[in-house]
């Protein structure tokens, strides 16, 4: 299997996309979002580009089941019903609903590869169930860190790298690494045991402490709360095959609260 | 200081560039020629981009003083004097001498950062003298590893660590690294003992094996035989002040052979 990582974001051939499976990683914290989301229950989320999208596209669907979340520097977009921090996606809230979703990063990020042959949302809730999925399709993998404005994330490579420590864990095999696969690799070695170190020392990490919302850096280190494989697909998320959950009984069958 | 580091390479904006000192570094193979050719008392290097650019700039400037060096796809260009191997880069051959060079990600790099307010060459050989001359200028750095035809190059991120860390260890004044720094830095301390490691796992070092290159390996990794921090401007690779060379006596006073 050859499994490559995108360092810097940017808008990558149509044709290269085409052949691989994605995973999009945004750590801090729209991939997040998704997965908690999806795991308690909503039903389905449409990333959008802007805020102007996202009112538009609410006022075409039934207000009842439609939410509107997302931020704007890091904050809840006045006029939407939910910001961008994962602990406010509670069953409660989301299940059963269409959430419209925009952010700064990892809303964009699923457009720039839309036409991959899979997209798959990945974060550290739902990490071994993603490895599992990528590595029982056996396809070539391109991870991609939605980044910060541009800019290489260091969370997202992270969690990039713990992806490719699992996948890579499931057989003997051989994998084919790539320099940036390879170092993403390391950087998850580095902060293997504290995954939560490397939110402090990035740049988005240190934004969100500033901003007041540092509660969300250990509730986006929780590791394997879910099953959950959201995919994303002609411009909406769903789970496909809803995936059994881990920690039956549990509220939505989830550990995620 | 503000130290980043552009994991991929790319054509940067100019105006972002004019208020930076940049290292460029691409250590398999064009930096460390370089470096080693002005250790062995070459006058100056002109980069340029392509072969014919090389021939036609070799038509108007002295024959007997004037060598073509370079490579495409790792080899001696048909016709030219020198291929991309430091080691053949000795004072018997270079002293005194323009080299006309091209190289397939190396020479390109100068010409994408040839905006910058001061544009360093770096490698192995000179990492310590590098370090010394950013550190001095005390200016913001951006750090511009060559990369592997547009991807992003793990030797290359390696040595800009490394020059990071030297740059660190010369005070205990704050230095603001990026994430794309500090990540760049962690990859140079999985490699410390070992630099040569980092060549044989990327794919550049396991291509320049496979085409018969293997001993350009460790001849790349030796640290620290050079104290010439040469200087791209206005197209032209120079030492604008010598510095003194470490090992006096030797050769042409580098230990580099």
């Amino acid at each position: 299997m050859y499994i490559h990582i995108q360092l810097l974001p940017f808008r990558s051939a149509p044709s290269l996309l085409s052949n691989r499976v994605i995973v999009v990683i945004d750590i801090l914290r729209a991939t997040s979002v998704i997965v908690q989301a999806m795991s308690q229950g909503a039903k389905e989320i449409i990333p959008v580009k802007t805020v102007e999208e996202a009112f538009q596209l609410a006022k075409t669907l039934p207000p009842s089941t439609t939410l509107l979340g997302g931020e704007r520097d890091s904050r809840k977009i006045e006029g939407f019903d939910l910001g961008n921090s994962p602990r406010e996606y509670q069953a409660e809230t989301v299940k059963g609903k269409r959430l419209i979703l925009t952010t700064t990063n990892g809303t964009r990020a699923f457009h720039a590869v839309s036409s991959g042959k899979e997209v798959l949302v990945g974060s550290f809730f739902n990490i071994s169930a993603v490895a599992g999925r990528c590595f029982g399709m056996d396809q070539d993998l391109l991870i991609y860190p939605s980044g910060d404005e541009g800019d290489f994330s260091l969370e997202d490579t992270v969690c990039g790298g713990m992806l490719i420590d699992r996948i890579m864990k499931k057989s003997n095999q051989s994998f084919r690494l790539t320099d940036a696969s390879l170092s993403a690799h390391i950087l998850y070695q580095r902060f293997e045991t504290s995954l939560i170190e490397s939110f402090y020392l990035s740049h988005h990490g240190k934004d969100l402490v500033d901003r007041g919302f540092e509660e969300d850096l250990p509730h986006c280190a929780q590791v394997d709360m879910t099953n959950v494989v959201p995919v994303f697909k002609e411009g909406v998320i769903r789970i496909p095959h809803p995936s059994p959950l881990r920690g039956e009984g549990k509220g939505e069958g989830s550990s995620l609260c």
